[in-house]
């Protein structure tokens, strides 16, 4: 396991913190070793740090509440969802107090004429999808995992979808949070579009609990398409598939989502899903739209895939096919895993221009053979983002070693082709390093904002800066 | 006419910076009384106040010089693109040195294959687009004056096509800036999306150069559709215009314009541009897709239009047919002058929840009515955003009362409907009032991440906040 620095922890506040919550929250503040250990860091390879104890607000005010209690005592506040971010963020290197915002998990207006949604932070993806079905509507964004809506704004997630519509970054209209003072804010109201002022909702997107704790989510929805259909294609070479997504892309052909699996990863999910898919690079996609639409979109695909030399092109617009094919890839993730038993999943992130992507994916995986790395792809290629991902025995320091080099050269690699270390996981504790070879001196701008609105460092300390 | 508070000047500051910076900028350095007008507020009823002097950089590295000096004697720097700003953006209640940026007006990159573009902050909206065409590449924002990028981005601007590509929040990729320190920053690099620290991209477009000046914009660029064609339609009432633009909405055809025009802007586009449109409440639309897909738009519009009384309605693909149309419109605010010759007319600019609209537009066109001022509608409704332009002699002070008395009651309204006060405009000096009733304490914060970026306040002082 890798190991997130410590940071000095302030004994007496958080006891003060505790004792002054627990009378407050009474058994919706728990500090047992278990949970503890539940609401620190519990993905791939960075340890565990825990917190000193979770708390489980049921309203904003609450929220507001616990971080005046936190700030007064100079306690770390450190937001929780489902869990499933992927770079620490919910680890609590000073200790401290997780806010466990799931029991907080209400819609609370739907405005289907507006074609957005309120919602608190802890409704997860699914619950909403859910809730909405009968309305006609949908939110897009897939990250894969059934997270918290609250979580994916803080991590700026997006996924499968988001060639199409978009991250959450361009799916939030608003948001209500709890700031590091107590205060409660919203950062704009329901309009479609505004120039009032900075734009704090894109500034709370994204920033990963460090300048406030999302208490509530203004979405924007979709229609459910009249049609959707489902498409795949196998190609010869990496390199060849990428061309294929370039070119889809370039072409204009609005794909809801266009997913690359390489030769490990559909060996994966053969078996872990009992499919028979050919054993060569795969391109999955979906389009959506009306029904001559989506025929003219897959038709369109059929012959950019047979210019670059795709086999096995098959669309359809059946629903049970086409979930069969997606919930595969949505099973990526337990699939790999079982192609090594024992191993921890340790999900590179990089993002690049498309033009760069073939150069990228290929460089990926010949330095992952290199390095004697067993590594499958999956990738949201339509944006160039990509996930390549080592399958490593966490207790052996020699591999988690050569893991290491793999990941920072390949965020090098990335941010040397004007791409990013990071697409949609975030840079919690595990991207720190790779910030400023991005960026350079607009950390130090970032640096002044977190500064300047969290004077004593208490929300989320040690992730991102 | 209205005038902007004044404040403070920092006459020996002033003198020293215009002495240095006409050492090293000698002709590109001007402090002639007519050039400071012009690059003072131009348009509409707010007050010209004017900078200092005026400098004309080259380079950013120009920029940063430039605002070193400033910073190193706290004198203010305002930034200047065409000056078509309508809150008083470019005013100089402090005095100071405007940075007109028109001579950095180069297309630095065309990134054809990754459908993005590197401009600097001179380069207008038709001069790209001019630039683009022959690759078959279009930007899609339009706010209908040629402004320039730079300027677009620092107002958050959007226009008749932000229903289907969104405001120049979505179409951003990263910003060059010079902070007001004089550092030089780039805020992301160009892969499609990125999770990457927090989002100073989306800081800074909308921040109306009080954060920094944009020196270099990196734009995502559309594909010219296959097919484009216009429709239009006429309305027994605003009212069953307004419903058939909800109902579009929410039925998800992705039309890529939707512009609603009232009686009085018929009358007033027929008048200038020679047009015959029936002087009733009036849709006109633009469709991007294949040309089956804009045909199923427009038949699926003619359904809906149909429904709600829609008369007169009339679709075509001709080039020459949809540029005269959309000429007419985009000439609206020259046709308005003409109504009532010799006067000024005062754009408003609030957005609310689209099921808002028809009670909104109804109440405004009454309210107008009722202050006996003479007010052209036209909209972006398909974002719940419209203009009511009061026609008015800007030395009639009883008039400026009751206009300005219109302008503070319809702000009110929309943020009463959960809307905002500016769209698309910005708040400038002119919406400065209605900021806080907007959003509350979050201008709290807002003020802190000012004060954190621009300690003396030398960016833009006395706009936003």
């Amino acid at each position: 396991m890798v190991k997130a620095a410590a940071l000095p922890r302030n004994e007496t506040g958080i006891a003060t913190v505790i004792g002054i919550l627990k009378q407050q929250f009474g058994d919706r503040l728990q500090t047992g070793q278990a949970i503890r250990e539940q609401h620190g860091h519990t993905t791939t390879w960075i340890d565990n740090q825990m917190p000193d104890a979770v708390v489980f607000p049921h309203s904003t005010q609450e929220v507001s509440e616990i971080v005046k209690t936190c700030a007064a005592h100079k306690v770390p506040v450190i937001g929780f969802g489902t869990g499933t971010s992927l770079e620490g963020h919910v680890n609590a290197p000073a200790g401290g107090i997780s806010v466990d915002l799931m029991q907080m998990n209400q819609i609370l207006a739907v405005h289907a004429e507006d074609l957005d949604v309120v919602v608190q932070p802890g409704v997860t993806r699914e619950q909403l999808n859910t809730h909405l079905r009968d309305q006609g509507l949908f939110f897009p964004i897939d990250p894969g995992a059934n997270a918290s809506l609250g979580g994916m704004a803080a991590t700026r997630a997006s996924g499968t979808n988001a060639v199409r519509y978009g991250t959450m970054k361009d799916n939030v209209i608003a948001l209500e949070a709890v700031m590091a003072d107590g205060e409660i804010i919203r950062t704009a109201q329901r309009a479609k579009k505004t120039s009032a002022g900075y734009d704090l909702t894109r500034l709370l997107v994204g920033s990963e609990g460090t300048l406030g704790l999302i208490t509530e989510i203004t979405l924007k929805l979709q229609g459910i398409p009249e049609a959707i259909s489902a498409a795949r294609c196998s190609f010869a070479s990496m390199d060849a598939a990428c061309q294929a997504v370039m070119a889809t892309i370039q072409y204009g052909i609005p794909v809801a989502r266009i997913e690359l699996l390489d030769v490990i990863a559909v060996r994966a999910v053969n078996n872990y899903s009992k499919l028979d898919l050919p054993e060569s690079p795969l391109l999955l996609l979906e389009f959506h739209g009306s029904e001559n639409g989506v025929a003219e979109q897959a038709e369109m695909f059929g012959q950019i895939a047979e210019e670059f030399g795709g086999t096995g092109f098959d669309w359809t617009g059946s629903t049970e096919e086409r979930n069969k094919l997606w919930q595969a890839r949505h099973d990526f993730y337990w699939a790999s895993l079982q192609l090594k038993p024992g191993t921890t999943a340790l999900a590179t992130d990089v993002c690049v221009p498309i033009s760069r992507l073939a150069e990228c994916v290929n460089a990926a995986t010949a330095k992952a053979e290199e390095l004697d790395l067993f590594a499958p792809l999956v990738g949201h290629v339509g944006d160039g983002n990509f996930h390549i991902s080592p399958l490593i025995d966490a207790d052996n320091a020699e591999e988690v070693a050569r893991t290491e080099q793999f990941v920072a050269w390949l965020a090098e690699l990335a941010i040397s082709m004007d791409g990013t270390c990071t697409g949609e996981h975030g840079i919690g504790q595990g991207k720190r390093a790779y910030l400023t070879k991005e960026i350079g001196p607009a950390t130090r701008y970032m640096a002044a904002i977190k500064a300047a609105l969290d004077p004593d460092n208490i929300m989320n300390p040690g992730k991102i800066l």
